[in-house]
């Protein structure tokens, strides 16, 4: 496996790759690796002749308030796992190579990042959308993986490579959990113990409404009032939104139909930790 | 040459020709082809191994109250002069193609747009931005020219390229003159023979700044009134500005420097025409 650091470098090592007719698998993450990531490691791995993958905390998805400065990185035993699983090269660039002085060119994507964690986290979308236009046009992949986990943003990446017309295809990958139920997040880090039995409540509370939605409720507030009870059970956590939507647009609509595909979106705070985790489900 | 008229069909030929290990010159109009446009054709077909047109009139960089409806479209002409000019393809979307129903996404460029064209065309450097974009993802080129007429719009596009790391080289070419030295523009249809003729008082007025400079004026104010005097002295022509700045940034300095590169841009209407055009220039 071969460390690159700067831009130039990787765009002259995925030339010469597209030039020699091999395809390119690509999993951008922040770092601080765990089982979800290298689960599209492998599907990367699987799918392509290259596999890459970029490690970068960027900055322009955090807001003024968030934990930009505290995100984990753990590049030494990220770099080990990407050995581990084969990937080929780990694109880890500065934040100086990625926005150099005088950088000027933000992008903006509407409608799909204007509702749930697009209100929560104002400019965190754009961020994800600068970030990722800068790492396609540096990486050129033929393929790129996200994780389920992040659910609207896999939203916005499928919105922003249509309108864009990058030529990569997305595949969003099923969210990796813990035993337990929790769902595998790098914020993860910041929790005791205690607290990651307690976050349990988020999972439980999904399969609650799953198991609802199998009884035949079709009534959006009925759902949201399922998931709300359920996690208020658990006092150390305290609820950001609950969003049951249509999955390919995030409506919410009042009713849904029959075979209607919907997701269930959850934020919540353990302690000062966001966690956020969703279920992808037919109305029965 | 092949007209290519779906982006599927223009990114598959694109990425076979990148397989093959072939280079891509692309020049993006908006077509009512000139021989400025047959220039930068000319270099393209020079410079790459493959040379790719685009003809498209894009909504998105034409203001509300100006020409986009009226804008020439010439497209048999254009197909002729393409040819004659071993053009091997011409990409010529509809705007249904370019911009689906439930286009989301936005490319804003600060800075360099916020100045001289920036401001009396708001809305225009963003629309050249995402339809460039859209383009580079569309075509794949190695490397695209531009005139220099639009002086603006060749630093934006390299600041654009710069940004989002786009994997191209960009050309700019010199501007191409009737003989008169009306600088040649697909505007200059809306001309009448007298109104091109009273036009060249645009070059005229840059000729005689750049003799003063030949002289050592230095001072950015004595230049912008030498060339608002010569102008003037056109009674049909209306000044919308006159710039004198550093060429890179388009910082309005009081008092230049020897050896400072420095532009000259006008835009002027004549009748109801809003023509624009510079020069570049070195202070002794």
């Amino acid at each position: 496996m071969q460390i690159i650091k700067t831009v130039a470098e990787m765009q002259m090592i995925s030339a010469q790759i597209k030039k020699s007719g091999q395809t390119i698998g690509f999993v951008p993450t922040m770092g601080a690796l765990h089982n979800g990531h290298l689960s599209l490691f492998d599907k990367a791995r699987q799918k392509a002749d290259v596999a890459i993958a970029s490690i970068f905390v960027n900055p322009t998805q955090f807001g003024p308030n968030e934990d930009y400065e505290k995100y984990p990185r753990t590049l030494e035993a990220d770099s080990e796992a990407a050995i581990k699983h084969n990937i080929d090269y780990i694109f880890i660039p500065s934040v100086q190579e990625m926005y150099p002085e005088g950088y000027s060119t933000y992008v903006n994507i509407k409608n799909i990042t204007e509702v749930v964690e697009g209100i929560k986290r104002p400019g965190h979308f754009n961020g994800v959308g600068v970030v990722l236009t800068k790492l396609f046009n540096i990486v050129a992949p033929d393929y790129a993986f996200f994780g389920q986990k992040d659910y609207q943003q896999t939203l916005v990446v499928k919105q922003l490579v249509k309108d864009l017309n990058i030529p990569v295809e997305i595949f969003v990958e099923p969210t990796v959990r813990l035993e337990n139920g929790l769902a595998m997040s790098s914020r993860n880090k910041y929790l005791s113990e205690e607290e990651r039995e307690r976050a349990t409540i988020i999972y439980k509370s999904l399969i609650e409404a799953k198991a609802a939605i199998q009884e035949g409720i079709k009534n959006r507030l009925e759902l949201v009032k399922i998931v709300t009870n359920k996690l208020n059970k658990e006092p150390k956590i305290k609820i950001d939104y609950v969003c049951v939507a249509l999955a390919d647009s995030l409506k919410e609509v009042d009713q849904f139909k029959s075979n209607d595909n919907i997701v269930i979106l959850i934020a919540a705070y353990m302690g000062n930790t966001r966690l956020i985790d969703n279920m992808l489900l037919t109305i029965i």
